[in-house]
């Protein structure tokens, strides 16, 4: 090795040692007679210093050595005067005796600081270097304990990881495929997989009745923002379960992980259904870290002079606990909140707890005090505190409501970071329906099972049939989900019909998977997690970027590489095909 | 959960206990008023028994039952009467009170048992099936706690798992790429990777030293027996480091994985440079089960009036030990073997070494008793062996005493299941010379440094750089390789030059890299295995794809799946390009 020590790892008992380190410069400063290098590695920073009266030639190397050159420094381990109480080694620098540049460089476009003075594309593009500082390092080193842990726990509990092909068959069900011409097949494309759902089910087929896999899923949309082309799942698949097992399970998995890579216990995770979290959040995701559900107001509210509340078909509100104090500019800026197109609300009716029973509301004309009184009982509403309520079609009003109990969430600073409160939303509908495309959707994937009790409805009321579907929910954020699946084939094939699939077609993509129903197929479920949303998730960040090495920005390019590219003219005829924009 | 047992757990001491098992009927067979069904799960077989006396109805359902239905029995565990010693489950079986058929199952199209009737293509269509024999299974399961052990091990000596892209740009030097069309970015591709290489490389720049990752490979090539398009490496990389750090730091990961999933202790691992490796074993990847090692010939046997010799570039032995009684037939055959178009020798010359320093040859016309005794001298042959020799010109003749060599170490038995003997080749040539095009390639990558003494050799004689590059070979099999890199831009430059690279495509190509170079990049160097020949080596198969979960057949094709297939016109469309097989 070139060094035989890492620059995070030298202490007061090392004192008087010979080392050899080798790192980056962090920095180089001169002070009277000294220089005093920070060499930065992985492991962390330690000073060297190079004292000119002792060794001028050196010191004058030394000197000459700038930010980012990479040097490998022997000498010895010395206490320092002036101790830095702020990183490990703060209590011994290196007397350098020898020093070897062993590459130099450029001045770096950004500097390699924590806060760093590079933009988010000239960081991109270097990512190298952006890759140096210290909080990309903190994640990508989080990541790779996490997925240490998750292994090492699936393995503990009888899991099996099983990888599964990369080149598969496109089945445009659902998102949109990335596809791979096939040389040897021309006219034939592979397709890169969404998931490995069809096989983990064959797997369960085959009797590995535990399989898990860390593994790359691929989906050619649109990119949203904090979307990648290519993302991390922990896919995971059980037979002989029903849904009440997997919750069981994985809450396990959610556990260990929190424990592992947190310190932080997690007490047992509630569980809500579909409806419920509609109802009391507007939301299948709620972020329940704070309370403030939502209170129906129909019986209380209509029939009243207010006609906005009596065509409208849901009245609903919230209380913001303690804010009756706010001032009417910060009631006006939440109403300008809702109205924003993005939310587009029609507006926002509020009433002020005051002291005493007294009431202050933005639709005093139709509502007297009693009125109010009722309401405020209605919704536990006490003095100090301020409703919050909007009205209008249930669907539209409730994801409005949403936005704004997180809005407010966010100003009472109810959503704290390093607080997680997972929760299993259950029960999700099995189908939507689309408006545009006249059809029904499945909510999950076309291999999810209606609940058995609900089968008969598939024929007569397909939208009214609920799944044995569930996600994990931690803060808001959805980073799991999963169902127990249709295992026989005539279920399969009447799921495929409601889908407006004809027979042909859907033996033409998934006879492969019906044909195996009927070979001894166990009933089986399963669930995935998104590791990288996992990572963001629990470091409180909002970009799951942050936690890819590589990542791609949202057109889908990898600035570094400059990919893609264009390709050469002999590639495309060996495959067979010809670019339209060449 | 279905059940509360395996059915590859219950013993005597589970006497008199409720269980609910379910799984695979294995076996169902009627003795007199009993019926017995072999049920089958990942974990074993158990034995469920019917009594027509106390349950006729029960007992009739079971007798319907067919093969690999998928059944839950619930009954009380009974000490058998007949002990099957061979399976841990033996000595119990089930009275079963109650029985549910989960789903039924077609007649499979082949049996599954250890040995199946059905024929390879068979077994592929319907890999599903195939995946619930045991052989199988079990390589499935190897092949999991083999990559937990990687893992753990890698990560207790400080390695980090770093996730790569899979959409990266295509770098057509070396194999060909897979490559992806992109719809956001129409008229440009991004590729699939070969291998991680460069980004393990920006990886090291990035400081982050220790990296690896198991990852999916893919290569378009033609695919020989054994090949598969997309592969999984064991990808490694260090920084600060010389070959010799290499080859320590993964002998210990070989030592590890030995240990733990063979209970295998591996002594030291014997280096042997490529030069010796050729000119002893006349190949870079010698099954060093056994000796037998090329004994070179020319003083011994040149100058007689043997002009084959004569003319010849190289004469080269290998001693047969006990073959002396080698019929005249079956030394026929052996010269039959080396001039099968395969291997292209134009003959065989042996030396039959007879009791008492008496010699019979091939070739006694021109050699007499005192000119074999001085050749068996030289091969240290005793009375009892057969010297084989072969002559030509001397990569071709090296090859073929190869082939020779190895079959020779089949028909006396020496290369012996369960013998593991791994073995470090060492300094590699940098560039082989293509006669074909006329240019060098790299044997390595393009990525692979000169070793730093050879570094002006670059310049006039580029055929005789040899590189700090290394192979892990086990048994004659190739399962890992590596090489200390290029760090810095002008040498890369350097290699892109001589392999044919004009700047700008280098710069086009590569760029990236190259700039990174420039920003303090370390030393470092690293190693890839192969994960699935890995697991073959360590199984004694012949097969990676016995080790894959869904494999695809020689032209690349999962016939399971039947993919690659055609995909409709809308989705050409939308990336914008037109397969002219259409």
């Amino acid at each position: 090795m070139l060094r035989n020590f890492t620059c995070g790892e030298l202490s007061i008992s090392n004192i008087n040692q010979q080392v050899t380190l080798c790192g980056w410069v962090q920095k180089n400063r001169k002070l009277g007679g000294m220089t005093f290098i920070d060499l930065r590695d992985r492991y962390g920073i330690t000073q060297l210093v190079f004292n000119s009266e002792q060794n001028a030639e050196l010191c004058k190397t030394a000197e000459q050595i700038g930010r980012e050159w990479v040097i490998q420094a022997k000498g010895i381990v010395a206490e320092r005067y002036n101790k830095n109480k702020n990183i490990p080694t703060g209590e011994i620098e290196i007397l350098v005796a020898e020093l070897t540049v062993l590459n130099r460089s450029e001045i770096p476009p950004f500097t390699i600081e924590d806060e760093s003075d590079g933009g988010d594309e000239l960081r991109m593009k270097y990512r190298y270097l952006d890759l140096r500082r210290n909080p990309v390092k903190k994640n990508i080193i989080f990541r790779h304990h996490l997925a240490i842990e998750v292994r090492n726990y699936m393995n503990s509990i009888g899991f099996l990881e099983i990888e599964t092909p990369f080149l598969i068959k496109s089945t445009p069900e659902g998102a949109r495929d990335f596809i791979v011409p096939s040389r040897m097949n021309q006219g034939e494309f592979y397709a890169l997989p969404q998931s490995p759902q069809n096989f983990k089910q064959l797997l369960m087929i085959s009797g590995y009745d535990r399989y898990f896999q860390i593994v790359r899923c691929f989906r050619d949309e649109d990119l949203r923002a904090d979307r990648q082309p290519e993302f991390t799942q922990i896919d995971c698949e059980m037979s002989f379960v029903e849904q009440d097992d997997i919750l069981q399970t994985f809450e396990g998995l959610v556990k260990h992980v929190f424990k592992k890579v947190k310190n932080i216990e997690i007490e047992a995770i509630p569980r809500m259904t579909f409806e419920e979290a509609m109802r009391l959040y507007g939301c299948d995701k709620p972020d329940t870290r704070f309370d403030m559900q939502f209170v129906e107001l129909n019986d209380t509210l209509k029939h009243r002079e207010f006609s906005v509340f009596n065509h409208a078909e849901l009245i609903v509100g919230i209380v913001a606990k303690g804010c009756a104090n706010y001032s009417r500019k910060q009631l006006d800026a939440l109403t300008e909140f809702v109205k924003r197109p993005q939310i587009g609300a029609g507006g926002l009716v509020y009433v002020v707890c005051q002291q005493e029973d007294t009431y202050k509301s933005s639709v005093d004309k139709f509502y007297n005090q009693e009125d109010l009184k009722r309401l405020a009982t209605k919704c536990n509403a006490e003095s100090g505190d301020l409703i919050l309520i909007m009205s209008g079609d249930t669907d539209k009003v409730r994801k409005q409501l949403c936005e704004l109990r997180l809005e407010m969430g966010k100003q009472l600073d109810l959503r704290k970071a390093g607080v997680y409160k997972p929760l299993w939303v259950t029960d999700f509908p099995l189908l939507e329906w689309d408006d545009e495309t006249l059809r029904y959707y499945a909510k999950h994937h076309p291999f999810t099972s209606p609940k058995p009790e609900h089968i008969p409805l598939l024929e007569t009321n397909p939208g009214a049939v609920n799944a044995n579907a569930y996600d994990l929910v931690i803060n808001g954020t959805e980073i799991g989900g999963g169902s127990i699946r249709i295992y026989n084939k005539e279920l399969q094939q009447k799921m495929f019909s409601i889908l407006g699939f004809t027979p042909e077609e859907a033996q033409q993509q998934f006879g492969f998977l019906m044909n195996a129903f009927q070979y001894g197929s166990p009933p089986h479920g399963g669930i995935a997690f998104g590791l990288d949303r996992m990572c963001a998730i629990l470091c409180d960040s909002e970009s799951i970027r942050d936690f890819i090495a590589f990542p791609k920005n949202n057109s889908g390019r990898d600035t570094m590489l400059d990919a893609p590219a264009k390709i050469s003219k002999t590639q495309l005829d060996e495959l067979g095909i010809k670019s339209l924009n060449y």
